[in-house]
């Protein structure tokens, strides 16, 4: 039986292209004792993958040239070797860009129940970005009722749970997003309190005006996915003992650098900023998975999923989600 | 009775100079029931007053115009219609700089004791500077035995007592400072581990480099008092989670723009930054003035101090310090 993956061919200069990637054929070996081998449904992509294609020094290891890109799946068992894994078994893993993984079935895959959830779920809202969304909102921003959240990259998988879970603690919700069409999602469907579209106020001066008018009482917290000129409008509207939760900082991503323009604003406003990379409190996946399962289970929190059809079309819908062209949770569809 | 202060009497457009100063000459009000009158012996000039001569939105209220600047006073009570005060008393408060201040004796001014700890010192390691390196370090920097920490202004009344502190903490403690004469004296007097003359790397990779080599095992802990490009070297040297305490950023006081230029090393370091004000933490003076009293009163907490002799001389001497002119403490001695 063969597999299809997709290989990092080699490191972008600047803008990544569908050139540093590589689809190849393999044939897969046949299983170990102890082994489960998992068939894609669905691969996650996610912005963490654009720093792995840098061979900088960062909180992770790069991507290693011609393996399989790494990322997050959710599939089924189809065959094992493992007595804790059935055929059929519905599983999560960082199974790559790839139809079939081979997992040891140690800690590597955990099973997953899509009674109540759907399946692709497990990669947004109940996975990696639900987590960073809960992680950085109720261990950092620390809510408290009647303050007042704002989120940039609103409509996205992460965005969109901080803005939801926020307004489920009581909070004054602001998004930030890429368009009409985004912005009235993450109000409407959503329900956060305001959205203001970015792309409409090129102007920094513009925007930080615009801001202004949705945040009458300022920002007691941020959750940071952007960062640069956005970044800049929202510390000046920072309340005293504000917290700003740093999860990404997508417009640096390619190497361009995205000075904070006046850092004495954490001084000034007595800010609390810190960064964080969800996988390192797995401690805390149980419980926030658990609060986050709940909520899906029951329609509190709502998600959107772009989804790609197929492995060969991967690279491109990550360079489009690099740009902000997904709406949702970005997922490429295996089977 | 007549009294000598000072006044704001213009706000400076970008460097101050002593024409934003005017001394005056008034006469004393008798006291009312209650108040107790206070001859100042010390008064402490301090970088907070740069920012309150501006009429900046800020933490603080602007010092208003023609009114007495503000100002730590050390002195003593010459007359009193207060039980709780009597003559002779030795008092530390917030008198301004003048010759006499009138307190209430409510809470502006507190009784201090002498007999191990000169009466100075309460204007510096046991007073407002001692108390900003106790709460930075010991709240925010979280300073754990063998991890290092690094501080900038280090032979300052702050910089020295966050690095001896942190030595008395198990650290490993590296200082910045401007001069050799400087480190000099951080090293050999206060036992810091290194220090590092940065007016002798006038260029930023330079000094880098310099900070790299007194670093070998990165910084866990930074104390930031300068900003600016001091603050950029430090950060490439932040370890994972590392924390910065932001107490001040005296290269950014006259308005020069100091961004931050590599904002996304709080992301991909994890790391913690937490501005603060030491005035709104009242409620931990007691416990952190009664450990700073010990241990200046044994001789395990050093300091040094820049006198300057006569109120007329208090506007050059606070214009000095804002180019780091003065060594250790500086202070204007009244009587």
């Amino acid at each position: 039986m063969n597999n299809q993956r997709i290989v990092l061919a080699s490191r972008p200069a600047a803008e990544p292209t569908t050139a540093n990637f590589r689809l190849e054929e393999v044939a897969l070996a046949p299983l170990e004792d102890g082994q489960v081998r998992v068939k894609h449904h669905y691969l996650s992509l996610d912005p963490y993958m654009r720093g792995r294609m840098n061979d900088a020094k960062s909180y992770a290891q790069p991507q290693p040239l011609n393996e399989t890109m790494i990322g997050g799946t959710v599939g089924e068992v189809v065959e094992s070797r493992n007595a804790k894994f059935a055929v059929g078994d519905k599983v999560v893993g960082m199974g790559g860009w790839q139809q079939y993984s081979t997992a040891s079935g140690q800690a590597d895959i955990r099973r997953v129940d899509t009674t109540h959830i759907p399946l692709s779920a497990y990669l947004g809202s109940v996975g990696m970005p639900g987590m960073t969304a809960w992680y950085g909102l109720m261990k950092i921003c620390e809510p408290k009722a009647g303050e007042t959240v704002c989120v940039d990259a609103a409509s996205g998988a992460v965005g969109s749970v901080v803005g939801q879970l926020a307004k489920l603690k009581g909070m004054h919700v602001v998004g930030i997003a890429g368009g009409v069409e985004k912005c009235a999602y993450v109000k409407n469907e959503l329900g956060f309190d305001d959205c203001i579209d970015y792309k409409a106020f090129p102007d920094p001066k513009a925007f930080y005006n615009a801001l202004k008018v949705v945040t009458p009482r300022g920002i007691d917290c941020h959750f940071e996915n952007v960062g640069g000129t956005i970044m800049d409008a929202v510390m000046l509207r920072m309340n005293a003992f504000g917290r700003v939760a740093m999860c990404g900082m997508i417009s640096g991503y390619n190497g361009a650098p995205i000075p904070m323009m006046a850092p004495q604003l954490i001084l000034q406003s007595r800010l609390k900023f810190e960064g964080f990379i969800v996988s390192e409190h797995m401690d805390l996946w149980p419980q926030g998975l658990a609060e986050l399962g709940g909520y899906v289970a029951s329609g509190k929190i709502k998600f959107r999923e772009s989804i790609a059809d197929g492995l060969a079309n991967a690279p491109q819908s990550f360079l489009d989600l690099l740009k902000g062209k997904n709406f949702g949770k970005q997922l490429v569809k295996l089977v």
